[in-house]
């Protein structure tokens, strides 16, 4: 059995992590780490796991902790990760790493888009980006994997077919996604209280959002250009789920088909891909509680532009689950291993 | 007192007209009309009206209810004003028409987008687009008012300043809608029970909604020019509320002031449009059952685009709202009799 | 014009008091303070407020207030009230009090209850307790009004007359009662973030919340004889509503008409009470942003009991627009003045 | 591997059913019908099953599935199962009927609760009801296993022990429950519409709904006397979830350590009951999408009465979940296999 550690197992992502693990018959949670909970049981934190987690949330200690396990994933606030990293620690453990410590491969964009200074910059040239669909290869060899964004890995995927193939014009890509609640964390503040947030919507980070350099770093290498798009995020009034929808202008006339068999072409033997028939609109609720992400897209010969539209649970293949398909493929496990959760509805 | 009788006054927006005319203090509702509940107690359908309206639901009777009222509002579904109307009823009362039926000046667009044959288009030419800040001076001279729909009162007013002065290319518009779930009215289907909406939100409707065509021609007379825009309205758990986020390229270089500026040109009589302060967006709880309707935008420089947001409430501004503000032209009352409701929070 | 103003003006309920007092014809704002957000200007607090509210929150200073307006309402925590009250400032103005501190008469009860030292237990018994319906009269002289609380209001006026008629065995009355999360207030907390109270209900202060002395008074006085009942809340997932099922022994065979004949009698003249027909159950969305309260019962044969039902907006009838309706008492207004709201669905 | 017939696959409870035994090890689908969605695909029906369920909708046809199958479930209306349970069908496989049709022993009792005539009355004395807990040893003899429902799952559990331990007064005992959307169903109906539900809570079925006869039964087994009681739903905005409040009194005076220790004693070896420490009340969240029932309770010295509390899922423990732990003891299998779901949050 794996042996794991998740710190920052109090926030939802780290919930969803300890959910999942209790279910992957490979790997087993030896450690679980809250700052602000330390020292209490786990289960009274998360009632859900009473009777079923009996651990006591620990203090961080990383070096302990790599001593102790086979692989640690950090569901921390920026920055953290990368304050404690060392090699001492990576050669001993594998680290997923959950925050946007190691996903921006120019140190300069990350500092300016996160506003605070890299702390071991010296590791983001090793760090694999993992996205387990793109870089599958590359994350069963690393050490350290920068585990994507929820509103990244929903955007990424669901135009990567079309930027590799050169499609789409880049330079016309505007992304407009939506979010669940739960992406704002579980911390006390005014705007995420219920009152606020029910029967409400809204857009936040326009033009600024931290996710942007991401996407457009990743779709750059697919497009084999430097990408500049537009990305608005949208707070609505649900638990969970990220629904993108992306535009872009067509480089030629491409049928419905055509672009449909791009998508079967990358995607076809992807077990958390599903591709709708042609005019379905992928809805958050259909892969809620699951590792899928639904695509689907609409042309529109009036515009010549594409709609493209991505759905998926953000806590899961946008977060945790992602991470344990990125455990899995670190570890040589089947990928779904621990992942084969039916959608849950309603 | 002017006398109003209500067509199709069981629907969310025939509800909202009636609570909206109870406490107006210059028109009284003569005749509730509804097919569906013909003959019963309009408070047994709407129980919030116990012991408010006593009036029974009568069946439609246009030529007899033109006979009895000052202004008539068909909240009722598309064709069915274009079914009925006629010169005799027009030279006795005026007509409010809260469908499509008379927004779209070219009757083969109208029969291309809805799907249906229009049944009076010789009616279509003298119907004036209800739109008040646009179209003031001929509303108060009107017979006929196309009441506009909910997604393209918000979309056309959020993008109107901008097309007019010719800041934007037309051709980069992109309007991404987000819309609560009263917008699809109190029909029983599947598609719309709780359960399903709930944790929930899809894109529907895509590059193919009906709202397109009518958002294009207005923005149009703005532009002065012909205009294809890509449209993509999304369902959200919510039960009233618009947003807009809409992208365009900038034709130049332009400040935040500058197009403050315009805005304020355009807008700062107005009652009923509040200009946020520059880079605060819009959220629907702040318009909540008022009239307003929110704008914000943001410049973003690194893709030369600026992203227009405009949030409202469906019922109101968008649908009942916007109606009795038409009314009031109609009759020279104040603008914003019967409308000076504060946004209801939380 | 009445000059009001209103302390603790940031929370819901000082938001719904300054919502319903903008359209008071009688009475204007003049003072809001918060000590949360003293200085900042009100709108930037609520947004829904732009362009409405000019105001800047001030620092509480209740001498200076009492020297510059007719009426006072306090919205903030138990103890705040009885912490500044004295005779001076009563001398100068009216105060109506919308936390705890003077609604029971024993001071012992409420310093057991509410766990704190009463700092002026000289005003409780000068203090009139504001439910308009039972204590009108007393209203009209006070000078000190004790607002009462939102689960108090709906559970004594639902089961007031049957109580004062004898009708039921009050050692057998169970109050079980839900609540909207609104009535959790605005204070950043965990257990009331959207993730935690969307898709969720919980029974809390189970067998001791604090508003089970003010109930047990109030109907003690109603019935003659020292009440004991059994109060549980439940928090609910919307933003807005009490609901309150109560359970009691009949003392004697009495049927439905009979019953709904005691209603009537008590409060047939009553514009915010609303005796639903025989049969129905009250909604909380059908009183939802008005100040009614929707009664209705139903006689269980086979128990002999009888479970009343009772629904209202918790910050309106339970709290704000009950405050309003006490002012307008105290000032000799028409009671339902600013109070004509129509119950907004959906 | 046991083969599985579902009848009623398209209802929500048919939903939950097939989510769970996709993910069983010892049973597979064979057979899935749907009056409503006859020869349509599944998964148009229910996308999220998109790529997992490839089946297609059949028609009802009892005789061909019991050649097919080693059990049916049958979560269909109140009636289908006895209009077509005969000896021939259950002589070749095992039903297991989520319906009402054979829970109430006195078939008079049935008929005047439920208004309509049962047609195989030969088939009640056979029927177990398939309460695991209570009847366990029964159920794993049985050909037909009556599936209970969700608010009596709830309230029997809740009340069981102290009902059979004799420790409260049967004549006292009031039970008010809450319920998410999804016990309504799927049909298309005005009621249960997004707008109707959101921001609302009510009672309905007040004195009259049909559980209250089957808790009343399986309640006097436990406490070997004749129990009527007052039972009260109330419809929740939210998808999944039951709560039930219980108020009882005690017949003598019990400590808080004495009540615990008779739960521990009928439960303790429950894999599914999860008794809560002291003064902790059960939340609906904690529970989601698993099976758990989760059981709280509080003394109230005052009034000599005890609340108690129960929170499980309806579609889990109140429906699919309990079915496919009586399917598990109808074969032999771990009474937990297929439903080690840890409860999911947020």
């Amino acid at each position: 059995m794996v042996k794991v550690g998740i710190v920052g197992a109090t926030g939802y992502t780290g919930g969803e992590l300890v959910r999942l693990l209790i279910n992957h018959t490979k790997a087993e949670i030896k450690w679980l780490s809250s700052r602000s909970y330390a020292s209490k049981k786990y289960a009274t934190v998360y009632p859900n796991m009473f009777e079923i987690v009996d651990a006591v949330c620990l203090e961080d200690n990383m070096s302990e902790l790599a001593e102790q396990v086979d692989v640690i994933f950090t569901a921390t606030p920026q920055g953290y990760c990368a304050s404690f990293i060392k090699e001492e620690i990576l050669s001993k453990t594998k680290l997923i790493d959950l925050s946007a410590d190691f996903r921006i491969k120019d140190v300069h964009v990350y500092e300016k888009w996160y506003g605070i200074k890299h702390q071991s910059p010296q590791f983001i040239a090793e760090a694999v980006y993992g996205l387990s669909e793109i870089n599958r290869a590359q994350i069963q060899e690393a050490r350290l994997v920068a585990n994507p964004g929820c509103y990244t890995t929903c955007s990424i995927l669901s135009v990567y077919p079309l930027a590799k193939e050169g499609l789409i014009d880049m330079s016309t890509l505007i992304i407009d996604a939506k979010s669940g609640t739960s992406g704002a964390g579980r911390g006390a503040k005014i705007d995420t209280l219920f009152c606020e947030v029910n029967e409400n919507s809204k857009a936040y980070g326009v033009a600024s959002h931290r996710h942007t350099p991401e996407i457009e770093e990743q779709l750059g290498y697919a497009a084999n250009e430097k990408v500049r798009l537009s990305f608005t995020p949208h707070l609505l009034p649900m638990n969970r789920g990220i629904l993108v929808t992306a535009y872009a202008g067509l480089k030629k006339d491409a049928t419905a088909v055509e672009i449909a068999k791009v998508y079967q072409d990358h995607y076809k033997e992807e077990k958390f891909i599903r591709l709708l028939d042609y005019g379905v609109c992928p809805e958050t609720k259909w892969v809620a509680r699951s590792n899928y992400l639904d695509i689907g897209f609409k042309i529109d010969p009036r515009t010549k532009r594409i709609i493209l539209m991505g759905a998926m649970d953000n806590l899961m293949k946008g977060a945790a689950g992602q991470a344990v398909q990125n455990m899995n493929l670190l570890f040589g496990f089947e990928e779904d291993e621990g992942l084969r959760l039916v959608p849950s509805f309603p």
